[in-house]
């Protein structure tokens, strides 16, 4: 299992007239998440498209428990939990400032050589810099 | 069950790099699905929050079978498949021009008193226009 | 010149906890104003980017006069005032529905040939559909 | 003249299909990197808004020199130029990583007091931290 923390400030655009965070920008922050979750392992989600492989989002799902506010500095809890293969899973927690878990989440990406638009094994230095946790 | 349809037409600011409407705004494109079902029934989710009550999304699953692209536009069938009661449930799916199902979705709303910010049952007038559907 | 009107409802994801349209959403609303104008002369601005020619922003301004609100629906009124070159100058005025103007804005945006990834003449069909209304 | 400066990663989702950050994003960058600013100050945003004070956007205008992109790490560099009074004038520059700026901008708020809904001074507490500046 592989677990990563980062954080981020709600910006107003994100919030909506409820004065709650939209429910739809959960999406970004678990993004951003899985993105810095890899760069703590050193690797960059960008150098992976660069390399001709992208990564969409087959599934995805999130549970609202609170909501989180205006300029609430949010610790998001990315974890890898199984060993990726031709897909790979990973499952959110977004916490506020006191603690309080707001909602969780899990997403499911596909590994897709974009030249031939099919799915593909992760790439060998992925595995390799991932591996070491399960 | 109530079935509605609107449609979106996919704007540049929703397309990433991939060229594919990102994966998040999906939630926006079921929020529009949504509220247009309720106008469609003669009722506005405006007004149902200036007489007092929100609706929170709980939580929020989708399956992305098919990416949507710019400009294309895009087919939203809203399903409520169950009478409401504290809870209502919505179903979506996405189709594009062709007739490609894109993917489908399903969102749990809680009625809440915005008062007590305690969860509330459906208003009478809400019931009464949807219970015809049941 | 050439003025063309089209309408957009503002989504819940679209407003912030003040209650208005978040200041940075007009963008989009101006994008939909002038792709609306490009097909209502019979063009797509899809295809135009399909063609090899991409229209970047090079500035923007929009002055705020009032709000807009969740849920109104907004008349995006967008005129071309001078005949395109290299250059493409969009002017917007956009309004509710009991006709007050909530902000005025506009937009340069500039013809780049994407292989060579510089600036070129609008497209001969793009100069003769527009050409009729200088 | 007071100068402020916070960084922003470019998200996914903040990309679009030309592989550019869309122009209409800049709008909550720009919102960053004035409520930064303002917290280097010793000022919360929020705490403003809280004490009835809310900051309508008048104006806005930006204008780009080159594109951003995808995990672009960018620096916001927030310039209030002259003393606030019933407006706040703030300009923006950003810069990626190898210094090149990127766009430049500029917007105006105003004090508002939210009971009366009118504009009003800056609070005492803001003008003793900013007029430091001046």
């Amino acid at each position: 299992m592989y677990i990563s923390e980062t954080t981020i400030r709600v910006r107003y655009a994100e919030t909506d007239r409820m004065g709650y965070v939209y429910y739809g920008n959960y999406a970004q922050y678990y993004e951003v998440g899985r993105v810095e979750a890899l760069r703590q392992l050193g690797m960059s989600y960008k150098g992976l498209e660069d390399s001709g492989i992208i990564l969409p989002v087959m599934d995805y799902s999130v549970k609202f428990l609170k909501p989180a506010f205006y300029d609430d500095l949010l610790t998001i809890k990315t974890i890898v939990p199984e060993i990726p293969r031709v897909r790979i899973k990973f499952l959110y927690e977004v916490y506020n400032e006191t603690g309080d878990k707001l909602n969780e989440g899990e997403t499911t990406l596909v590994f897709i050589n974009q030249k031939s638009n099919k799915p593909c094994a992760a790439p060998v230095e992925f595995m390799n810099n991932i591996g070491k946790y399960f």
